[in-house]
């Protein structure tokens, strides 16, 4: 049987609908990010990066770099092992106490990314609480979608960040069915911000237990980067909170936190974290020191704040239409992958300016977009820069201006 | 809902079947391994780990601790992004060059962890290839298990490492349904090895793919650590080749190598792999010298196995049971959780010999059991320690000896 012949006519598929994709090849610069090196032929040597997730620039922090390698001069590069068979260091429990204290819990949970902690927390708890009801958020990403799925736990979808068509469903299930209300703070590829409170309330009226992924918000939102639900004051009131440790705090892995015995029964009974290499003790150790460094300094969230802010205002006033929305990523809509495609490849390889195209599986269809995530050090030349490229090519390419 | 209470009574089942699991907290001692510092209260400040993944101690070399470091000065901390957006390095490109040479394929992909490469690999080719059918070995590992069922594929079990019984079991299947055998060459509970060449020829007859997990024999089986499919010249004649980086390369994450079509296949559809942030740069920098390191020097093999065929022979000299296999994984079969911690416990807190007990659900219950691993950095003198140890309490536990 030929399977490469099945691969390629799936892959060319996807080439005829522009939804195939290439990666960017970049070696980032500590010092000079958000600049990176390209190994790509038809870019500049140099590019600016416009759509990291490492949203502070944390990743090349000094602090942050230092543990890390303090901690491979300790104990080496790599666990060793699952966390229960010679895995666990104690860089991972120091991690999983300040993860539990970020967020005001009882306790932590580590995984190897937030894709996992997703993936895993929510198919144990969706397939061990007998006839457990899981109610998802319309736009949830894709990591909480396969872990319902894998649960085959009951699945109720509910409007995108309506909490009455919350209400409803889940006034319309047994009193008596444990219920999950799972959803995120800043939905990443819209910008848009749940109504948390609203939500809470909701789930509050019906005993349903909540599940908050903050991967878009830890490190950014309230004052010790608790993410929205501390800034809004509701971790109290959330049951699990699941964050990232690779995208503002500039490393790598996920976690949950939550009850001491919530924890403790993910723990047991995940297969997602149970039969799996820990994470490097060395990335604890640096995740460790950016959310110590990220609770205390307010520096680099408010120099992001500023620079999120200019970069609409620019926009705005040479009318070139994004989202609204009260978080810090601009998604500028194309709605065709072709055409973003090859606005992707002109401002790179005209302007040096990188963000990749954001197209089909990421989006829906016909939604495609550039997503521009502004952070402390852009700088205002970077902004201006940008701000006249797009000028230059939404003439060009004859796009709809917005109404000034 | 009292959603603690509901987690309770599972963690209290647990207990009392003696399948509740606590972790050794250790602190790794680079240069020392496999000593490490114990945070255990009831352990002494040191011991020694017998148990560890980390098969050759590549997670202390220097050559990979100075490339990770190096990677880190050069390019941070992590990699700010999903491969798609941003997370691409130059490193990551390098290491998969890299991966697919070792076991000489077009190409490779690479996943955070190697449970992430086999869950997301198979349940993107058992989802994507229309009518699908997975043939499963019995004993395969949680990961693949998760990722076929995740696939929803038809999925046939075969008797473990039993080519007649996967040849029956193809057999019945209909002549234009795509196959795929999916099996292991080292089996971590047990250490046996797969018949790898007659799985090969009853899949090559059938006309079935074959993907073979190497995760327990990368670094370790081959003249350049190509696994066991590289000692036996049968790289060439299996589909796909899974491994891991976080066992005897020293560091973290999995991959998978074939074909170039299928290798982007797996990129541009699998959920796992798409919607993730990729590995850290300096995890992948830290790899790639391993794996160079390891495809010369064949020191650190010829150590392992020294020490392997030392600790067999001692356990024979005083009458320890262990399962007889091909392999360095040393499994002494306890049969019970509730003794096999006992052991475990007396072993660190008397004697500093850090083992973890094996229970379910890494294991059947009934098959609980202690696994050693010894590495080229275990001294005689410390197995002589660990033999004598094991004598006294086999002694006063009464466990039955083996006839000599």
């Amino acid at each position: 049987m030929d399977f490469d012949a099945m691969f390629t006519a799936q892959l060319d598929a996807l080439k005829k609908e522009g939804n195939y994709r290439i990666f960017a090849e970049l070696e980032r610069q500590c010092g000079a990010f958000p600049k990176a090196k390209s190994h790509d032929a038809d870019a500049p040597e140099e590019v600016t990066v416009w759509c990291s997730n490492d949203y502070l620039g944390m990743g090349q922090h000094p602090v942050v770099r230092q543990a890390m390698k303090d901690a491979i001069d300790a104990c080496g590069t790599g666990a060793g092992g699952t966390r229960n068979i010679s895995g666990t260091a104690h860089h991972h429990l120091v991690l999983e106490r300040e993860l539990a204290d970020l967020h005001g819990k009882e306790a932590a949970l580590l995984f190897t990314s937030g894709y996992v902690s997703n993936w895993a927390a929510l198919s144990t708890l969706g397939a061990r609480l007998p006839d457990a009801v899981i109610l998802s958020d319309e736009l949830n990403h894709a990591s909480m979608i396969e872990g319902i799925r894998h649960s085959r736990a009951k699945k109720v979808i509910w409007r995108h960040n309506d909490p009455e068509d919350l209400d409803r469903k889940l006034a319309a299930l047994p009193a008596n069915a444990p219920k999950i209300v799972a959803f995120e703070s800043v939905y990443s590829m819209d910008g848009d911000i749940s109504p948390m409170e609203e939500i809470v309330e909701v789930a509050e009226k019906h005993g349903a237990m909540t599940y908050l992924d903050e991967v878009h918000a830890v490190g950014l939102y309230g004052p010790r980067g608790g993410g929205v639900s501390e800034e809004r004051g509701l971790a109290h009131r959330i049951t699990l909170i699941e964050g990232t440790l690779g995208k503002a705090y500039g490393c790598m892995g996920g976690y949950v936190t939550g009850s001491a015995a919530m924890c403790d029964f993910i723990r047991s009974f995940a297969s997602g974290f149970i039969f799996t290499t820990a994470l490097p003790p060395a990335v604890a150790a640096a995740a460790t020191a950016s959310i110590r460094h990220l609770k205390e300094s307010q520096t680099e969230r408010q120099a992001q704040r500023a620079q999120v802010a200019r970069l609409r205002s620019l926009l705005d006033r040479v009318g070139i239409p994004h989202l609204d929305n009260d978080s810090h990523i601009i998604p500028v809509m194309i709605k065709d992958p072709v055409k973003c495609r090859m606005l992707a490849d002109i401002l790179m390889r005209d302007y040096g300016i990188y963000v990749q195209p954001i197209n089909y599986p990421t989006v829906p269809k016909g939604t495609e977009r550039l997503r521009f995530t502004p952070g402390p050090l852009h700088t205002d030349a970077d902004l201006d820069h940008l701000v006249r490229a797009l000028t230059v090519l939404w003439k060009q390419c004859a796009l709809a201006h917005a109404v000034a």
